[in-house]
């Protein structure tokens, strides 16, 4: 009930503050015989690390993932899988202005009215590092959707003011990856690195829109009424730090069409039941037709900004705080694997989930 | 796992077919000794209700709610409540022609495909009605909000391409059930209904936007990390027939702003610490800071239009299928009691979550 | 979190007070497919109803089964059944003088202290008659077990001081339902008879045992580590009414055993590993082997009797209840069908959960 | 679902095989402010260790626990604690021998039937190492549970056909961790060490009964229907390690008595209501009274032998296995803190489920 759990079949419990020994958690539910490597895991983990390029954090962290159980051989055992990434940096010193302030819009205040006192150092259990966690049971997760030909793929679609205008099909999302900020569209990218160079020369930050697409998926796959696979996409989106929306298909813009126009129209292509459009995002009745599912996440501009501060203390106290140090101007292109992480862990969940709709004896008897 | 739950302390496990004998659920976990009334909820449920004004569905249904169970001389008792409600129409016959036809953008194929069978009678499981025992359980939860100085309030903030565009500050939400289409705004509500109109004319469907305000809210509700408050609310919004996205705070318009703008800063007023703007919509790292908590909730338009479609049926042969009957323009004055309700469910759950954080001795010992 | 639901996959959540409208609940995970007719389930709840016989409660109660949703022409459709029971005798004057007075070794002081009131018309909540609910569904439940050739049976195999002394090898349990209190070896029946008609004429009740056996079973069901098959078997037993404990394979008496004896050894028979003994009872590591389940479920004496007891008002102070009308000896003989439902709700949950690790994609593609 | 997780409110979730890197887990929902230190859980986890005497087994394991986050200066923070103990003995060359054969009474056979595949280097997860987790989650229990004056406290009751025939109030459980085998009465104890040493000259093994007693606890504990407490103390006991059966109160023995004998008379005592006998064992309709919770729990002789064993290979082909090193004779001394620690775990999750019934504002406003 502590919220630190994702999922029903395939459930990751998560630890770990920004400035204690390691991140870390349990993965319970992974099926057996995945092929499974810490160096597949790695990769991921590399994508959504700080110090990539002068477009993210330059603070320099190296995190190893560790597989503690569940894997052997190089196979998944169906048992539970116990990871942890150490924390390179767990002094404290530099964070003890913290303890009495209110940074704003940070979590230092609603952490300490819930919990009656917080761990000050860094963000404690609200800091991104968080986000490791979710990385490395995603990349398992991956593994597993791969085996059934399920791809899920991310990217940067708005930057601040900045919006990638082109249709999914002028897109190439294979050359996502060749972006220093994870945007596709090579002019729309010059764009934003010109945005970010002037916002951190203001001592500012950005926001932004990451768009994701799930292909490959079969039809049935979401539960009505209350775990539609959009609502736990939706939820899964939201609980990334920094996000405050989430839209799938025609999302807020087909508020404005008209049922006759929304409306997707079913039609037969090779032998299969396809839709002409997907205004419906892939997903009717809260299951998956088949289609593709297309989704945006909204992320807020970075709290953490290189300007003097007006804030309150403990006490209520008026104080100033001071941006120090260096900081990323945007979590954007960091946030595309973990936007990733949490639509195949979603997914995989959902996956096996529909497992039990086909209860036919799956196994030769003993 | 098959998702017909909500809620984690507080929670409804409903049932219900557009054509079977009833909707109903079980309510567990409502605390004791709250005032609990069938008129009391029969009130919220007549505002779900169709056949409210020619803006709604004009048929006619009465849906009474029964309270079977854990209400005893008036108060909940601390064991489930069992509810129902008869459905009135139960004859299947004026629905055989959906039997073998897949409507576009309705659940027809997705159930099929997902349960490999299908009641075909109406909408079966993915009906509206279904949300009936969304607004009994809802009823509930405002009840026990109520207690605790808890309010929250929904109205109809978009309807197509017309747009409420006032501040907040600027509405009476006291007018919103004042207006048959559940908009707090005399002039705006006067634009909706001709354009309900004109696209009733046109045998076309409209959708739209619900907003949503909760205020009175104690801070430190919601749990970290996946948990978080407003991605189970987006969960519970997204699992309302026809939504496409949600958003809170500055949402998705907030994305383009910079983090000095966007930072809400604390400052102290009458001994209480409070924010000078919400643009966290009352949310922060997941947890309330006690101000309101604002969302928009995106409904498509109603895919049942009152024009011939193109289609196909289970054989993958094209069809055409007809509209018939008299039917909605828009769900969006319904669809309000029904987002009042999924916020309520979902803030007294975490209400209840958050009570475990003050472990000390409850009661006198025995 | 509040207890009224059990299963996971296959999950029922229940209501009902004994002297409210009616006990009834909500089966969600039902698989689509599964042939269930009120019929059916009638008939165990036949098998559960007093007034069987001169040996059980010669109150007349009718309950008949109503299913609200979730089946359509005979079959299960996927989407949760609701069901209902109606309560004949809701007239609650009978009840008055216990209001204030707390019977011994029932729940009344306990619902109170817990909830701080309680509905004191009878048992209330934790009345027996909650258990319809749990054979409703746990007939359900069977007919999927039977889909799959696993079979539950459970019988009488001690009443009072009286122990059915025969090997399992020497029962014929076909007989168990022409027997009056449900013990399979007649000459046993015969002094558990003279046993109850005894101690009805003293006014006083009996306790006893009730075995259970599963077979057809496949291997692989159960859950390292915490929800092993005989874990989750014994929490059902123990949530009925008056169970005082529960045992597995050689149980209790299998802790005399030195290791040599107790191990079963494996062998081959007919191309399938197989044990030589069953001390195991047909579970090792917490996962079936595919022997039979051999479990033994205590039921404490009934509480009310017909004598007059000490015991203290809501005061603390000293009073004198009487026993009247007229009651049950022993619920021996109607727990039988609640404990075959509570192993088949169990069987048939970690049947569905084993589905996981057969993780191949499953349905032919959309 | 996969089963490695206990708890609803106070939950762990657990990971670690034998011979993997490390066994651990993650602790949600810990209240914030209790105070924790390792080497608090250190002293719990050296009670369970082995090679305490010759009388348990005589490898030497060093087991540390390390908390990895949720602890900061020495109290909880209310974020999720992760631990890890580390495997000293990681090489698996010792149990090539194991890798195609299944050992009597083992779990080899189960878990490759259920998962396909298995880690055969000594136990797997099956193995005892994975109930370090459950003590050191469980030493975290027993600190919140001091807080409200809740004692727990377990001993050795029954070695083999060596029984105590001591009544509870002729005990000083003081004196169970002066005892090497954990057993109360110095004198039983004395026929139990003979026992033990004629048991380990004849290479065999032996089980026995563990009891336990929870004191201090309120009334109120415990949620009707399914999760009665003792239910859910039932599943704790029964998802350890070769334990066949459970009983709390009057237990199988009870099941002998009349209804007047058995019944709990109630009465005032210094202004409180108590029962003069405790047949009910501290709960009546599955909710806690205030009075002693006495359980017992069988453990089944240990499986492996110091004998050659007549077996199958994954062929089905008949082997014979040898019993080879130095092993246990009897688990239950070391079963002792084990014991503790799942009604800990249990008895803590129900007191924090408890407080949602107390729904009044808990914390003073924001």
């Amino acid at each position: 009930m502590a919220g630190n759990t994702f999922g029903n079949i395939f459930r990751v419990s998560t630890f770990g503050e920004s400035h204690g020994k390691a991140v870390g958690g349990v993965i319970d539910g992974c099926p057996p015989e995945v092929e499974i490597t810490e160096a597949d895991i790695q990769k991921e983990l590399n994508r959504r690390r700080p110090g990539q390029s002068r477009y993210t954090t330059p603070r320099d962290e190296k995190d190893r993932v560790q597989l503690l159980s569940g894997v052997f051989e190089g196979k998944s055992t169906g048992t539970p899988i116990g990871f942890l990434v150490e924390n390179q940096n767990q002094k404290s010193k530099d964070y003890n202005h913290l303890k009495d302030n209110y940074r704003p819009s940070h979590a230092d205040y609603t952490y300490e009215k819930k919990y009656g006192l917080r761990d000050h150092r860094g963000g404690g259990r609200a800091s991104a590092r968080e986000t490791i966690s979710r990385v490395v049971a995603g990349a398992i997760a991956k593994a597993i959707l791969k085996q059934h030909g399920i791809q899920v793929r991310a990217w940067v679609s708005a930057m601040g003011s900045v919006q990638l205008t082109k249709d999914l099909n002028q897109l190439d999302l294979n050359q996502t990856e060749n972006s220093l900020i994870r945007c596709p569209d090579p002019e729309t990218e010059e764009t934003m690195k010109k945005l970010i160079e002037q916002t951190a020369q203001d001592g500012d930050t950005l926001g932004g829109v990451v768009s994701c697409l799930a292909s490959g998926l079969p039809s049935g796959l979401g539960e009505p009424v209350f775990d539609k696979l959009h609502a736990d996409l939706g939820k899964a989106m939201l609980s990334i730090n920094a996000v405050k929306g989430f839209e799938y298909g025609s999302g807020f813009a087909g508020t404005q069409m008209k049922g006759s126009e929304h409306n997707d129209r079913f039609t037969e292509k090779d032998g299969e039941i396809i839709t002409e459009t997907n205004h419906s995002g892939g997903i009717q009745g809260g299951i998956s037709n088949g289609q593709d599912i297309f989704m945006r996440v909204a992320f807020k501009p970075i709290a953490t900004v290189m300007k003097t501060q007006q804030t309150v203390n403990r006490k209520g106290q008026a104080v100033k705080i001071e941006g120090k140090g260096r900081h990323d101007v945007t979590v954007l292109p960091r946030a595309v694997p973990i936007v990733e992480a949490m639509a195949a862990l979603t997914l995989v969940d959902h996956y096996l989930r529909d497992l039990h709709y086909n209860h036919q004896p799956q196994k030769s008897s003993s």
